[in-house]
């Protein structure tokens, strides 16, 4: 009797983007690299020293005793009041003048990016990133499959004539451009402060939409990175700079919390999208960090970001004199002005691929290049957190990851 | 000189499906109910008085300081392993028995129809509902603008005659069936177990995919309605049921903690789906939880489900004689076998429309029928919440509604 292939069954009739790709396996798993002796430069996780514990635990007590019967009900889609009068002031320290009508709460920034594909994305519309870029961001928009154009980032940030000329040649205008230009993950650059402004002049001109995505702007490193503008602070953004922020960076990613900064007409179109994801962001977390910061409990916000700081910066020092001690001139590397990343462009003959199971072996954690480039890069460089590996352990990392080079070049 | 209308500009430029549509306006808002002397039956709040505060307080402290460093930082996208394995000892108990990598830890169950339609929905599929339906859930498939089938729900839940016939003359299967099969929202009908059996033999039979929605099930009043079994938990429903609880009616809707049941590789596709939506729901309050109920703090939640059975029953019961007070024959309305609402027929020649607007002016809050229809209908009936209002308050409600009956039928 021939077979016949059978219909797919009830559970297996997928839309039609997901129709052909294999089922998903385990992607990656934040315990997978915690191996006591393991050394990991791959995730995007703060330092874990640093999480507030007790000022968290007296917030969340204070949330929800006295103000439980307000915040553990359904609560407004667009987040509460108070913690968006919070976070317009503290973007205002950055030159970001908005009212709390021009934000939303988010269940972490990478929320943001899925409601704005909600919003604005149709099947096969075409999107901007800078190549390498933040790839995390890319699974919220891809089921409407978008066709990705990429302009290279260089010492100074985005190379603008090549953005310019990209724009030009597209053959249909890209529906956004997304960008992380301060201390970018995955490369550590930033767009120097002149470019931002022919950058916003230039989506002007061509009547562009930029998405500004800036988890790390506030942790920098030294007064030149302190002093970049974002975006969204220059005069004229408000029509063109749609900007995420995070707290993710600053206090810790698994509360999920994140907000975006929109016009009011767009907020309504993002909190009516919201309605259908997740109906509002946990309301005990938001009054929570409203009480981190409202003076109810002993911490403060500003001082526990100064000190990250130097926390960060101290170990982006032990991997810089680190690789200086174990590359030397064979390879180059960013000298990020903040945030979590550098980029390592690896000794010539080495690839990425090889480098990554060889460090795994040495217990060295590293993520490939490739991982961060939508159309295809970064076979010879790999992304390098600092964040969470502390000063006296980064110097080993870098001879496990020197000897596994070493061991994929033969 | 002539006017020509501009192109849309860079914010401008939303997907197809919101194009035409107006911006919205701000819709429900949880706070704009909350006069001194209202009294609302419009929501899907728990009652206030049964959050228990300093469980939680404790339950939240101990997730901070003593698990904060695995919490805190991102975790794995389909939920903590701890609260999964709790999801599963508690819906053993009505008759699901899987394994936690059945299990996937939503942020609301409402994301989980979310996520359903990021996995299953093409524009322009076909969904089957109940009439009336919970309309909360239709936001989370509206980027795919699909068109419903109805089938009505009387007073032993859905009609499986018509059910049956309107799968057989549906010009294309519908991609799945959305239901809440127990103490329905809006009705509070239950769909009897003889049924409940059939409804499954008819989706093994047209190879459907039941989604069954299930945040009351656990809050019954009565023997009878505790023994309604899941569909979930029938002979041969894993491969055509999917199953959603949660947290936010037994414990708080603010934590806007939610799981979806679904076999493994469905599970997969569904935890995928969720790294471009929020990446995890949040860890400290997975934690919280997980701490809630492993003896770490004086709570029980199953005694607190008990009493929160016993507060719901004196609300339904104190509705019901109000109703029969305030309508007697004139009007008819359900008596819910356990949750949150029960339906009103109104008076001959009462319009719910009309009704609405007379009694916010009484002081009162009712929602209307027609809010439950996804195609037309509920033009003469009232959705009434009793969950949070006292039984003292609820007489003079439903004498205010009473009034405002009469207003309107003027």
């Amino acid at each position: 009797m021939p077979q016949t292939q059978s219909a797919p069954g009830a559970l297996d009739r997928y839309a039609h983007w997901l129709r052909g790709r294999p089922a998903p396996t385990p992607s990656w798993s934040p315990s997978s690299d915690l191996g006591a002796d393991f050394i990991s430069f791959t995730g995007g996780q703060p330092a874990t020293e640093l999480f507030p514990l007790e000022p968290l635990k007296a917030a969340f007590g204070r949330a929800l005793v006295e103000d439980g019967a307000a915040v553990l009900p359904y609560s407004e889609n667009i987040g509460l009041d108070a913690l968006r009068q919070l976070i317009c002031r503290r973007v205002a320290r950055r030159g970001i003048h908005v009212g709390p009508d021009q934000v939303i709460v988010t269940s972490g920034s990478l929320q943001g990016l899925h409601l704005l594909g909600r919003v604005y994305l149709d099947p096969g519309d075409t999107i901007l990133t800078e190549a390498p870029t933040f790839l995390g961001a890319l699974p919220c928009w891809e089921k409407e499959e978008p066709r990705y154009l990429t302009v290279p980032v260089g010492a100074d940030g985005l190379d603008l004539d090549r953005f310019e000329a990209t724009v030009r040649a597209a053959p249909v205008p890209p529906k956004f451009v997304y960008l992380l230009p301060t201390f970018q993950n995955p490369s550590g650059v930033s767009l120097v402060a002149a470019r931002r402004r022919r950058l916003l002049r230039l989506a002007q001109e061509h009547d562009l939409l930029l998405v500004e995505d800036d988890p790390y702007g506030e942790l920098w490193f030294d007064d030149e990175a302190a002093r970049l503008p974002p975006l969204r602070s220059l005069d004229g953004a408000a029509e063109h700079v749609l900007y995420l922020g995070s707290f993710s960076k600053i206090l810790a990613p698994g509360l999920r919390l994140g907000y975006t900064i929109a016009p009011p007409g767009l907020i309504a179109r993002l909190v009516a999208a919201k309605e259908g994801v997740d109906f509002h962001t946990d309301g005990v977390v938001q009054q929570a960090v409203v009480r981190l910061c409202d003076g109810s409990v002993d911490f403060d916000l500003e001082a526990h970001i100064a000190a990250a700081r130097r926390v960060y910066k101290q170990r982006r020092d032990a991997l810089l004199g680190a690789l200086e001690q174990a590359f030397g001139p064979r390879a180059r590397w960013t000298r990020p002005g903040g945030g979590f990343f550098l980029w390592l462009d690896l000794p010539a003959g080495a690839r990425a691929a090889a480098v990554v199971v060889a460090a795994r072996k040495e217990g060295a954690g590293v993520l490939p290049g490739t991982a961060f480039f939508p159309d295809g890069g970064g076979e010879h460089a790999l992304r390098l957190s600092y964040a969470n590996t502390p000063p006296e352990r980064v110097a080993e990392g870098v001879r496990r990851l020197a000897r596994a080079v070493s061991a994929a070049a033969e």
